[in-house]
């Protein structure tokens, strides 16, 4: 199949573009991430949000430790080809690795960040499996 | 007032983090900005969006050319602190300088970019007054 829409994103010099998830149920914006031209493509033929990991240089399928897996509703481009959006049913209900439901929990009030969102699921229940046995 | 906030943010090393900008009606994603660390400033002052246009070099009060200001009701930070969401009411209902609401108006279809939102006012009306007179 043709890849002339992947060629259409303005993808920076660093091969990639930015990326939002937005929770299709309830509205929140989840998280921001990189993509690169793979994990857009990947992310379009699995229905599943990739993203490319700045600090690990490699492809991050969203929830391949945690279970948090982003199933995408829709898949959407700005005006200037440099931003990616996608709708997402959010996968056990938790998109940040801290175990809340958004990376987006401290709000500014009075000139302070105060944490909004209770921890749903600690990080060392979420990763307990990621660690290989013993 | 002290600014520890703003020192809270990770600012990367050209002084910027990412900025998105959400509907506080609709709940839709408008668009993604950049700011420094006066731009950050003067929103929380204003209550009104301020970016850091990368391409003009310049602080960008969202709607002085425009008059689409951003009206701000909230900001947040994500987890790793560098990237800002602005909860607003867009003025205008216009957030797009290509005249939509939205910035995301193009969306994947069967592997092509389809446009979905309609221009409410074309460019040349929303920036006539831009020009200085003759």
């Amino acid at each position: 199949m043709s890849e002339a829409w992947l060629s259409k994103v303005n993808w920076a010099e660093d091969g990639l573009v930015t990326a939002i998830a937005q929770d299709a149920s309830t509205g929140r914006v989840l998280m921001v991430a990189w993509m690169n031209r793979e994990a857009l493509k990947l992310t379009w033929q699995k229905n599943e949000a990739v993203y490319w990991s700045r600090s690990r240089k490699k492809l991050w399928h969203k929830g391949e430790e945690s279970g948090h897996v982003q199933k995408v509703k829709s898949i959407r481009l700005d005006c200037d080809g440099d931003v990616i959006h996608l709708l997402v049913e959010q996968q056990g209900g938790i998109a940040c690795h801290t175990g809340r439901e958004s990376c987006f929990y401290r709000l500014l009030e009075k000139g302070k960040w105060v944490e909004t969102d209770a921890v749903l699921k600690s990080p060392e229940e979420i990763y307990k499996n990621k660690l290989e046995p013993l």
